[in-house]
């Protein structure tokens, strides 16, 4: 029996508040009541949905999780093994102190670690720590950190994340307390100056400065130094949060390449390649401030999460993944440019030089229409993509191969209707952008 | 080669803050620099620890997790399934429509839920809809539910929640926001003129009411009832903890069987028989709340979680489980009673009516010391037994006639001892209870 796919979408929407789990795997972001939004199974670059069709992914892939591609073998393998020995007991499980060590190993300026099963909860117990080792309150941030109070707390009384231009527009702040308006101060990314401006007006100095360090832009060169100096001179945690870019250009947080540690680091996403597994990163001083309260969860305790960690840390590090992904990039980059950008269609380009992640950016008065139509078209060629590419090893010269044959396909079809009379019978709802409140 | 189990704790302590992830998994709380600590696999009731020995779990049970016994097969297979087709994508799993259809199918008065990957956050969720839904910050609580800022607000100013008896004692808010000082009024469990007065000293009443149903102590005749009478009556959204209870003393949350709704109802623990996946139950004025805020995990769209739930409810339902689980306990209980209590030992059994979890207290001046040394010597005759008993499905008859033999003798080893001029030889350390610095 085929299922409609459409049909349990709109039931999914009356029974979970959302009608997703993850804001980011709603369709209306995509392609409104075309996108196949479900899957029976996942392997490689290849999701084969609900609808019986399958398609090949070159789009945010399980949004970051899963840098390895999906059901990765050698990681699926270790997974089974603990599923089958069981994943947890009233013991403890020894994967978590080797995961440990090997975080240290690579981030030698890390005294300790905690775990937990996402990047949002990670961020609120970075910053839970921050606050014990500063007795301080406020924080100063920079990039999208997740769900949570302390965070959301930005929005409290206008859409600060959004006008900084966080990676999503207008989440709204409701239900968090308003005893914390205030205490979040927003800096655009990579701005120096909005960063120590927002340090000098909190009284006493921030807890923490939080920021993403890369994902569609380069860090510049020296910011992450002058940042540490800021947070030394406001006697404040500095806290990276590499949940998007960690291990996804380098075998550890990106931060190594630069030379600057900081005080927290959290990684998330990828280290499962798409099993929950989050970790904090801890220097002697965070370490010992983390001792002193109580950060605990029962679920942290399952095996899963280590196991998948160890054995993707095993195989990146093995087939030195960051260098793929970075290849796979830059030649998505190419396909673009040759192919989108030379027609004249007004896009713009995002990427870091290393090019693990790549973003095609329409623009203009008819930005959000291009970007449905990019989006429906390529899936009517049998490809996810909304022109957010997160690179993997799996993806294959092959796949890239064709997948340039395509592209160039779809804008021959943009270009023959774009801009002309009946430019607008071609979409029955544009694509949604940032929090919407779903009807 | 064996490794040695207190050198590897004594190594995670240096490099994991609490020295595990969870706190009541640490050795300290039973036999300190004797316990086991570390498992390399474990079914049905077995425990295979890392020191190569072979225990039977009659305690927590993976601290509730696992009312199904450990490494559940008809779980497994249908999780191993999920992991080898894929447990992640771009797109959606139909698992998380199915398993709220399932939830929703047994809780007549929800509208829909959401999921987490564990307790805490499922808490904090809940939290933020009921502020959404009261537009109130204030709430009242009773009982133990986890580690985030909203709860453990209570400790800011001193132990409120260790005064109120809640299970885990002197639990440390340090790096709380000082501002949500006073935000949490603390009542002891079940006593209702404790949880009314603390309505009456918040202004405009609270925004939830928090109540864990039942753990060691039967659920006091209509307190339900009075209960959702105060919440109506201060406009207060009405939030069940069932984290521990649900599922465990029948099919569903164990609000059911008095008849009485909550507002919120929120599942973790042994949904997922051991698996990480948490449920936030909705009605219908929560669930309109719930879309009108930001609440997105990355980590919550894998689909191991929703399967392993699926999975788990229908092994439950298909043994009924909860009938089995009530009757393992009565034994236990009667065990304890015919031995311990009956050798004159000063204990108190704890249990409710249906005897899903059953505590045996030691008390008097050497109550620690007796609890150290019950959990000592148990664990020489190849327990995990520290007289807090979470019945399973796989405890099954042969098991308990054994255990009874062994708990008549470790009786009579602590009679010869207790009480003696040399009793105090007999320990390295005594357990600690609650939260405690480690050094």
């Amino acid at each position: 029996m085929e299922l409609n796919v459409q049909e349990i979408y709109s039931r999914a929407k009356r029974i979970i508040p959302g009608g997703t789990n993850l804001l980011s795997k709603r369709p209306e972001l995509w392609v409104p009541n075309e996108w196949p939004n479900y899957f029976k199974s996942a392997s490689d670059v290849s999701v084969y949905g609900l609808d019986n069709k399958n398609y090949v992914d070159m789009s945010t892939f399980a949004v970051g999780a899963c840098i390895l591609g999906y059901a990765n073998r050698s990681v699926n393998r270790q997974v089974i093994k603990t599923v089958k020995s069981g994943n947890t007991s009233t013991l403890n499980c020894l994967e978590d102190v080797i995961l440990t060590e090997e975080l240290l190993s690579i981030h030698s300026w890390a005294k300790g670690a905690r775990f937990a099963r996402g990047g949002g909860e990670a961020l609120a117990i970075a910053i839970r720590i921050a606050r014990v080792a500063t007795n301080k309150s406020d924080v100063v941030v920079s990039g999208y950190h997740g769900w949570t109070d302390w965070y959301l707390a930005a929005n409290l009384k206008d859409d600060q994340l959004g006008e900084k231009g966080v990676h999503l527009s207008g989440l709204n702040a409701k239900g968090v307390p308003k005893e914390l308006t205030n205490s979040v101060k927003v800096a655009a990314l990579h701005n120096i100056e909005e960063i120590e401006n927002a340090c000098k007006d909190i009284v006493g100095g921030p807890a923490a400065i939080v920021t993403e360090i890369q994902r569609y832009t380069e860090v510049p060169a020296n910011f992450l130094r002058d940042l540490r100096k800021i947070a030394d001179r406001y006697n404040a945690i500095l806290i990276f949060d590499e949940v998007t870019s960690g291990f996804r250009f380098n075998y550890g947080g990106i931060h190594l390449n630069h030379g600057v540690s900081p005080d927290i680091c959290v990684f998330a996403k990828a280290l499962g390649n798409g099993f929950p597994i989050a970790a904090v990163l801890l220097n002697e001083k965070a370490f010992s401030a983390a001792s002193e309260t109580f950060i605990s969860s029962t679920s942290w305790s399952e095996r899963i999460g280590p196991t998948a960690a160890l054995a993707t840390l095993k195989e990146m590090n093995k087939l030195k993944s960051w260098e793929i992904t970075n290849e796979v990039g830059q030649r998505v980059k190419r396909i673009w440019e040759n192919s989108v950008q030379s027609s004249g269609l007004p896009v713009h380009i995002l990427s870091p030089v290393n090019a693990g992640i790549v973003k095609l950016e329409f623009e203009g008065p008819f930005a959000k229409e291009l970007k449905t139509l990019w989006c429906k078209l390529m899936l009517r060629e049998g490809y996810l993509d909304n022109g957010n590419f997160y690179a993997t090893v799996a993806h294959k010269k092959s796949v890239l191969d064709k997948y340039e044959r395509h592209v160039d396909k779809v804008v021959n079809l943009i270009l023959e209707i774009y801009d002309k009379e009946n430019f607008y019978e071609h979409f029955s709802e544009i694509s949604h952008s940032g929090f919407e409140i779903l009807k």
